[in-house]
C-alpha cells in the first residue's frame, strides 16, 4: 500500500534533500506518484525542502508535482522560487490548474512572471482567467484533443500520438469544423477499432453532449456524473469548442459543494481550507455572524416570555415546558429543511414544486406532531403531580402538534424560497430554521395555553 | 442542449410506443444517450411503456438503458418482464450494476431468473455478491482488461480490440502474472506509442496503485479522487487482481455519502431514494426516532427547571432567558460538530487528533462566548428595567461564555468519540449535540445563577 511506501521512504527523501543528492530526489519523483511526493514534502514541512526539490526537478515532473500541492503551499513557492523557474513550471502545468494559480498571485509577482511565460500559454491563461469562479469555464481545461472531420483514422492516431503528452485526455477526441464548431466526437477505442482509411466524419458520433461555458459549475458536475463520461466538452455562445471538463475536476467540485452545504447547514460560513489549516481567527469570523443572528432571534423569544410574565407565573409548569416545545418545533424544522436542501442540491426539486412540498410536509408535520403529542401525555403525568394535569396535557399535546407541523412546513418551504431569491438554500437550514420556529412556536404555544387555561 | 432535445422528442417517443412502432423506438435508443432515454421514460411514467420498450430493444442497448433507470423502476421491471428477457439483460449489464440488482430481488424471482443466466455471468454475480455493502468490493466491476506481461504490444492491442465492447475501460490495462497477481499496468496510450514488438513487461509501469477489496467504500472513493485516475485496481488478501473501481462509481459514492451525512446531521435517518420517491411513511419512520430521543432530552431540561421551581420563581427573569442560554450553547455545539464531522468525512481528522481539536475548540468557544457575552450585557438592559440588573447581566454573561465553550468542546469531541466507537460521526451532529448541550448548559446556568444571586 502506498501509505506504507511513503512512510518507509520518508527518511531517505529527507536525507537526499539534506545532502543535496538531487539525482536521488529526481529518481524519487520519477518512481512515485506526484501526489505521494506531495504528501511526503508536506510531512517534511520545510519550505526550503520544497524550494530545493523544485530547483532541481525538470519542469514536466515539477509541474505535475506542483499541481498536487495544497494551494497555500503553492503560494509560498510562488514567492520563493526564481521567476524563470516559475515561468517554466507554469508552461507545463495543466491549463485549468495554472489559471487558478495566476489568479491567486499578487499583481507585482504576476507582472514579473507572466512576460517570461511562452506566448501561447500566456494567452491561454488570460483567456481562461475571464471566466467567473462559479461557471463551467472556471474549471475547464484547454488541453483537449480536437481534430477536423476530414482526417483519416490512421492520420488521426498519428496526430494523437504526437500530441498525447500535452493532453489531459486523448481518450475522447472532439471533431470540429473550420470555425471550431463542435460537430461530433469519437472515443480513442473507436479510432483503434476503425479501418485506417475511414475519415473521422464516418467514424464520429454526432450526438455529442456539451455544456455552455457559463453553466453553473455544480450543475456541470451533475451533468458529467449523470452521463458517466470521463470528460465533457464546453462550448461558447456560438457553439464553438472552448474547453473540456474532466472527471477529476468534477469529483473536486462535488466534494467542495458538499462541504460548503454542510457548513452552511451547520450555521458556519463555508471554509474551503482544512480544519487545522484554516486560521483560528478566520474560523471565529465564520462562526460569529450566525451565532449573533440566532442570539437575536432567541432574545425575541425571551421578550415574548417576559411580555406574558403575569400569565406564565400563574402557571409555572407552562414555563418549564418551554424547552420541550421550542426544541421539538425546531428539530422538526431542521429535518424538513435538511431533506429539502439536499434534494435541491441534487437537482431533484425546483421552486415550482413548492405546493407539492408544502402539502407533503404539512402531512409529515401533523403525523409527527401527533406521535410526539401522544408521548407528551405520558410526560406530563411524569412531571406532575400537579393540579389541572389534564388541561396541561391538552395544551402540551395541541402545542406539539402545532409547532411540529409549523416547523416542518416552514423548514421545507424556506429553502425553496431562498433558492427563488438566488440565495443558497443551505443558508436556511438547521439552526436558522430552528431559531425562527422557536419564536413562532412560542407564540402558538402561549396562544393555545391562554385559550385552554384562561 | 440535451434537455431541450429530450423535451422536443418526448411526444414522438410516446407516439412510437403507443403505436407499437418498435423500429422507431429502437432508433431512439440508438441515437440518444441511454440516460436521456431513461429520463424520457421517467416522464412518460407508465410501467407499460417500460415493458414494451424493453421487450423490443436488443439486449446490449437494453442493458445500457436499464442501468440508467432508478433502482425502484428497475425493481418494477424485474417483476414485469419475462424471465428470459431478464436473464439476457443481466448478462449484458456491467458486472457491478447487475450484482446490486440481483441482491435486491426477492428469493423466488432470483431462483427463477438465475438458472437462465449464462454460467460465466452467474458465477461472476455470486462472487461479487459476497462483498459487504460498505466495502470497495461492493462497487467494483470485473469488466477490466488484464493481460500477461509476456504479450507483445501489437498482440496486446489486438486482444484489447477484440475485448473492447465487454470492458468498462480499456484505457488502463492491468498486467498480471500466471496466478493473477497484479504486477503492473499501462495506459492504452502507452501501448499505442510503444514499438509493436516490445513486451508488456518492458512497457508497463510497476508503481501500480491498488486498494484491498475490503477497504471502506468511502475511503476507496477518496483514494481515486486523490490520484486523479479513471480507475483503480482492487486486490484480495493475496494481492491477486479481483476487480477495478471506475470514476463514475466513485462520483456516485461521493454524492451518496454527502447525502447520508447531510441527513444524519439534520437528525434524519439516511434515505437513498429521492425526496418524492421515498414513500410518505418511510420518511416518517426515518424522522420519528430522532424526534423522540430529542424530545426525551428536552423533557430532562424541563425536569431540571421544575426541580429548581422555588429558586426560579424568585427570579423570573432567569426563566425568560432560558431560550437564549440553551440556543446559544446548542448553536455553538452544532457549528463545532459540523466542522469536525465534515473534516472527518474528508479524511482530514482522526481520533488521535482529539486533544488538538479539543484545545482549539476550547479557545473557539471561549472567544465566541465572550463576543456573545458582550452583546448580552446590552440585551439585559433592553429586557429591563429591573432590580439587580447588574447581577443578572453578570449571570447571563458568565453563563453564555460557559455554555458556548462547553457546546463548542462537546460538539467537536463527540463526533471523534463516535468515530472511535465505530459509529458514523454524522450521528453526533446538529440537533443531537444541541439537545445535549441544552441540558448540560441549563445546569451550568442555574449553578452560576445560584452562586451569584443567592
Amino acid at each position: 500500500m502506498p501509505v506504507m511506501v511513503h512512510q518507509l521512504l520518508l527518511p531517505e527523501l529527507r536525507e537526499a534533500i539534506d545532502t543535496d543528492d538531487m539525482k536521488m530526489v529526481a529518481s524519487f519523483c520519477e518512481i512515485l506518484h506526484p501526489s505521494i511526493i506531495a504528501e511526503m514534502l508536506h510531512e517534511l514541512d520545510e519550505p526550503d525542502a520544497y524550494r530545493r526539490v523544485f530547483h532541481h526537478i525538470d519542469s514536466v515532473n515539477g509541474a505535475r508535482l506542483f499541481e498536487y500541492l495544497e494551494p497555500d503551499r503553492q503560494d509560498v513557492l510562488v514567492s520563493l522560487l526564481p521567476v524563470e523557474d516559475l515561468a517554466k513550471l507554469i508552461e507545463h502545468m495543466s491549463s485549468d490548474e495554472r489559471v487558478d494559480l495566476v489568479k491567486r498571485m499578487d499583481e507585482d509577482r504576476e507582472a514579473a512572471i507572466m512576460p517570461l511565460v511562452a506566448r501561447a500559454e500566456r494567452e491561454d491563461i488570460l483567456r481562461l482567467a475571464k471566466y467567473d469562479e462559479s461557471t463551467a469555464g472556471s474549471i475547464m481545461t484547454t488541453d483537449y484533443a480536437a481534430l477536423p472531420a476530414s482526417l483519416k483514422a490512421d492520420e488521426a492516431l498519428r496526430r494523437l500520438r504526437r500530441e498525447a503528452p500535452d493532453r489531459e485526455t486523448i481518450y475522447y477526441v472532439y471533431i470540429i469544423d473550420a470555425d471550431r464548431h463542435l460537430i461530433g466526437f469519437c472515443e480513442l477505442k473507436d479510432l483503434i477499432l476503425a479501418p485506417p482509411y475511414k475519415s473521422l466524419a464516418e467514424i464520429m458520433r454526432e450526438d455529442v453532449l456539451s455544456i455552455p461555458v457559463d453553466m453553473d459549475v455544480e450543475e456541470a458536475a451533475q451533468y458529467l456524473a449523470q452521463y458517466d463520461v470521463i470528460a465533457i466538452p464546453v462550448v461558447d455562445a456560438d457553439k464553438k469548442l472552448v474547453g473540456i471538463i474532466t472527471h477529476d475536476d468534477v469529483i473536486d467540485v462535488v466534494i467542495e459543494a458538499a462541504t460548503e452545504d454542510a457548513h452552511l447547514m451547520g450555521a458556519v460560513q463555508p471554509m474551503s481550507a482544512g480544519y487545522f489549516t484554516t486560521p483560528f481567527w478566520e474560523t471565529i469570523r465564520n462562526r460569529v455572524p450566525a451565532l449573533v443572528v440566532l442570539f437575536g432571534a432567541e432574545l425575541l423569544a425571551s421578550f415574548v416570555l417576559q411580555q406574558n410574565e403575569a400569565f406564565l407565573l400563574t402557571f409555572p409548569l407552562l414555563l418549564f415546558l418551554v424547552p420541550v416545545i421550542m426544541a421539538t418545533g425546531g428539530n422538526s424544522g431542521s429535518q424538513a429543511a435538511t431533506l429539502v436542501t439536499r434534494a435541491v442540491a441534487l437537482g431533484e426539486l425546483e421552486f415550482k414544486d413548492w405546493i407539492r412540498v408544502g402539502l407533503r410536509e404539512l402531512g409529515q408535520g401533523a403525523v409527527l406532531g401527533m406521535a410526539i403529542g401522544c408521548l407528551a401525555l405520558a410526560a406530563v403525568l411524569l412531571l406532575g403531580p400537579h393540579d389541572e394535569v389534564l388541561r396541561f396535557a391538552l395544551v402540551l399535546t395541541l402545542a406539539l402538534v402545532a409547532v411540529t407541523t409549523c416547523g416542518s412546513l416552514f423548514g421545507s418551504l424556506l429553502p425553496l424560497f431562498f433558492m427563488r431569491m438566488g440565495i443558497d438554500p443551505a443558508y436556511s437550514s438547521g439552526p436558522f430554521v430552528a431559531s425562527m420556529v422557536d419564536v413562532v412556536g412560542l407564540g402558538i404555544y402561549l396562544s393555545i395555553a391562554a385559550y385552554v387555561l384562561l
